[in-house]
């Protein structure tokens, strides 16, 4: 215990009359911020500043002072200022021996620096206890009380009980200290605010790749083809009908992407004898990014509904029905009932109602909230049994739709196959593997395998 | 430390064999309730009270004494008696000096008292740790055991040990503890059980508001015009068809709202050339229920979407299909398919399913768990760049949908404009703004001033 | 404080630096799972193992030697072996004198053991700091690191700072920690982790039974009725049709008896005079899971919404629309707009779709997330207020849509009702009662009863 530590221990039974006063060190754009938001719960504000010229942009409850004096006022102290500034803060080391230093740094890109802020001020000041926090608010959100994003501040450090004190801080403010752990932490807490969806890249950019294939191979299919040899301008297809055929495409697509790593994995392991070495990384990352694709998918799946869903309001699906129905009327015949085109009609309807509501269940457990209440092996029943029965009815759906079509010659335009038959390879093979993995002869080892059992135990030394 | 650390020391370590006894001063309905549910989860319990004459609503196996003898047994002390009734633990002072007491009280009102019940305990008994809790959960549901609602507890308190006592009881309770900081949060903590969707309310008076206004504009153009000048009976149009004008209206007013603040803001802060002035109140107001309006203007949206995906199911819509082919056929002419008519059909529902798609990713990233599991970054990027992308596509919708009505003289009954042309004044308005605030020489000023540069630096002096 | 606490207090100050060694005894699949992990995060890790011939499973940075020299180099030993060889720990009880054990174990079935495997281990080593935590990650997710399940933690413990300890490496992980209280929680979350939904298993049995019943009572009525009497093979509607009338039957019923157990506790207080005695067991049970019976009801519901919105594209709809035109066409004659018909079609859809709107609220509100963020009078206000709300208009919904077969002989099949009759009764009763006790001559003895008021304060002696 040192001699600073008396500052701390004051803190916490006072507080019920009065809150502490806090330092900030430097007077730039988030230090005024968080100043402001900080007087404005209870702290007595002081800054630390090279000039005590103070600018009227300072909160005026404030005060400025030499960064020795504001220091020596405070036992918490906001280093409000940038990493590249830090070395300024060495001859203070004495003042600042025992104080807590809140590091509220950020980068401008992920991997600036080798270690992170928080660490390297740590280093510098060896007598403070440096906590990170602070670095994922905004300031502007701060200012403007507009807290609609995430009011969790993330906090790490190595000293608990300064961690403590600055968790009060976060929580005085209306905000929900997140404890990180130690100072080991600060990295990823730096690199937070700097991402963009991180996760979704990957699947994002694959899924626009192969949508806008699948619109230029329909557009031609659909469009140009009937164009150029029926002579029909259908050119308002494009803003409705292919989209509504590449979309259960891209859906059924994708969501069998999701359960094709599985089955790689499985397959390496049961080649390998051994679940003890690592997958190759191409597919380490496609695991990782599974529940992106399968939520892309089911982005698919409801355009594909709701795309559905409208076509009886379309005016080119009235002028087909009213066609229709003339033609029976002027032929003077009326068709009866087709039990079997009701049976298909309704059963594709029907697979295709199921497919997408064990779907929509998927993603509701995909929510963090729900993925948080659920335990393991729930999880795993909801997004590997159900995911598998939402597989199964959706490929049903496809192919109880298209499967009259596969042995017409009128369905391959240019030599070329509807693209719902590119659809149904993925899926088709997953489920087919999949079936083969279920075999009780393939599915012992396998479990044995995943249990830790090594077919060849010296293999992998 | 004084000599009641003893009792909080012994309670640590001991509590793998039996948990430790709790008083609960006051055998009012709360005071029960959690006596029975403390009981249940282990915990002995003994009860203070004035008169030791044992009602036999107090549950069987607790004792019950008096206050002094009471409080004597245990090193927590659940004061379950109202406020007004504080007076008569002053001179139970000593015995209290380094108990732990539970303020679990509740106003009946908001403000009722200048302080907090929680601080006013503390003010009465300086020697006791004071912490609140428990205030949030009913009675009833402690009871009856069916606690839906929130399991979380939130707690305060000055003495970081007490919490960690009360806390560990909450979890024994099957209850979540939330730490809220120090004993200042007491007054937050008992606010918030009072309070009925309090950010709610200006959003639904707001649209409940609009809503009756345009149902009657609707109803005079649409129902009542036509009995009087078409001698048509078209008041069955008051189910669906005047809510599917009114929610599509709503939905798209609405959605402009959330974004006509931060329009307002921005040309404020060019005008002055700072940011470190406070918006007027209404602003600050309405910027903070904008995600309100947001989610209202997203369940107006999903009533229109389901009130015109069952147009085709209507009595009137399959009346007015037959009427339109049988003349038709008995004009013996097959109308051709009307090319211009299927874009415009085909892109305006194109247009509304994308636009009511980008609406419902932003109701998603609202939810509590997903906004907190994103950065400041992502939530920006959503909130603002896809919420535009949602009203601009919202817009062009109605734009293709009525833009054709917009030079015919039928539409202008009783010479007011349709409803929807009264929909699109405010997003237009704000997406042509926004347009100009996107130019450079617009846009830069404006950055330079949120990231804290002055225009007039003295200005705020 | 014992001669191993200088070892907990190293720990905190160093980790800047480096992380502390973590031991692990035992070096099965679990274990090597955790060390691989933790030296992924830079933790030095020992095994402690009976033989020191290293097995080329283990980690090869890991060190592995005897237990007792393992012990000796870590302040925190994961002990991953399985309970029934606990037993070998006692010699070795000097050693791991004040040492943190961490008890990762899992059973294979709830109540395997009296007391739980920490509780358990605490027992045999009362000298040690006993932990649980670890036993809901699974090794195959620790290594294939797609954590895609709740990353929560649980962690227990008498001693805080064990503990914590505990709680910084769960974090260093990558996890996150839940402080659940005492060593007494262990029992609690052991049993997690062995659970399949047991809340759901009730309500999801007792719809699929009534599913399956309600299914061919329309089956027998619809299908084979009609197949004998009228020799139409309507076969086909066991797709579409008859699922679309089970659905919202079931949904209505299953929503009511939601809102049936609120009636029998209401009724039970009243008769009895009290609050103050417990329910019969079976209500108890109802009222805890008529969460996930309103899910599954919202579940039907939703199901209902889809298969009805489909009814245009189907086969049989659009022969049964040409099939009414074309015969309109030979008769020559144009039926006018029948008014009540409107009025009638567009009500019961309109009621419908507002009383789905409803029931998706409370299905929003039931989201872990968001019922976390409202208080309980607001909770209360959806799920009951909303609730009869929605109950209200959904049962409009069915008496509007199938009122007028009440009285006619053809919907009394072989002298059966049509089952939207048979939906009705619960419903129905469920409000005549709620509406009674909504009288004030009734609802205030009731509301008296709740706050605590006895009516023969004697009874319950």
């Amino acid at each position: 215990m040192n001699k600073n530590s008396s500052n701390i221990m004051a803190l916490a039974p006072n507080t019920s009359n009065k809150r502490e006063t806090v330092c900030i060190f430097g007077t730039g754009d988030f230090g005024r911020a968080l100043g402001h938001k900080m007087i404005q719960s209870g702290y007595p504000v002081v800054y630390g500043s090279r000039s005590t010229q103070i600018s009227n942009l300072i909160p005026k409850d404030a005060e400025v002072l030499g960064h020795a004096e504001a220091a020596q006022k405070a036992a918490i102290i906001i280093i409000a200022i940038q990493r590249q500034h830090y070395g300024f803060l060495t001859p203070l080391a004495e003042i600042l021996h025992g104080k807590v230093l809140v590091d509220i740094s950020n980068n401008l890109k992920l991997k600036q620096y080798p270690e992170s802020n928080a660490e390297y001020l740590a280093q510098l000041l060896p007598g403070s206890k440096v906590v990170k926090a602070f670095n994922t608010v905004s300031a502007w959100a701060l200012q403007s009380g507009t807290l609609d994003a995430s009011r969790q501040v993330f906090v790490c450090g190595d000293d608990t009980e300064a961690k403590q004190m600055v968790m009060n801080i976060v929580r005085a403010l209306g905000l929900t200290p997140l404890d990180k752990g130690s100072l080991l932490a600060a990295q990823e807490i730096e690199n937070y605010p700097l991402q963009l969806f991180p996760m979704w890249k990957f699947p994002i950019f694959l899924s626009l790749g192969l949508t806008v294939f699948f619109f230029f191979y329909c557009l031609a299919l659909d469009v140009i083809y009937t164009y150029i040899y029926e002579n029909n301008n259908f050119s308002f297809f494009i803003a409705i009908t292919i989209p509504n055929r590449v979309c259960p495409v891209m859906a059924l697509i994708l969501l069998a992407l999701v359960y094709l790593p599985g089955i790689f994995a499985a397959i390496i392991q049961l080649y390998r004898g051994t679940k003890y070495r690592r997958f190759p990384d191409w597919l380490d990352k496609w695991m990782l990014c599974r529940k992106q694709l399968g939520l892309i998918a089911l982005a698919f799946a409801s355009l594909h509904a709701v795309f559905t869903l409208v076509t009886p309001m379309r005016a080119f699906a009235s002028w087909r029905t009213s066609k229709g129905i003339i033609s029976q009327v002027l032929n003077n015949k009326t068709e009866p009932l087709n039990n079997t085109n009701a049976w298909l009609s309704d059963s594709y309807l029907a697979l295709g109602i199921l497919g997408y509501f064990f779907f929509v269940l998927l993603g509701i457990t995909s929510l963090p909230s729900v993925s948080n209440s659920v335990n393991w092996r729930e999880f795993r029943f909801v997004q590997s049994k159900l995911g598998y029965v939402a597989l199964i009815l959706c490929t049903a759906h496809t192919l109880v739709y298209g499967g009259k079509w596969f042995l017409s010659p009128s369905a391959y335009k240019w030599y070329l196959p509807n693209i719902y038959m590119l659809s149904l390879i993925v899926p088709c093979a997953v489920l087919v593997v999949k079936f083969v993995l279920i075999f009780p002869c393939v599915d012992k080892p396998l479990t044995q395998i995943r249990q830790g059992w090594e077919r060849n135990p010296k293999y992998s030394q």
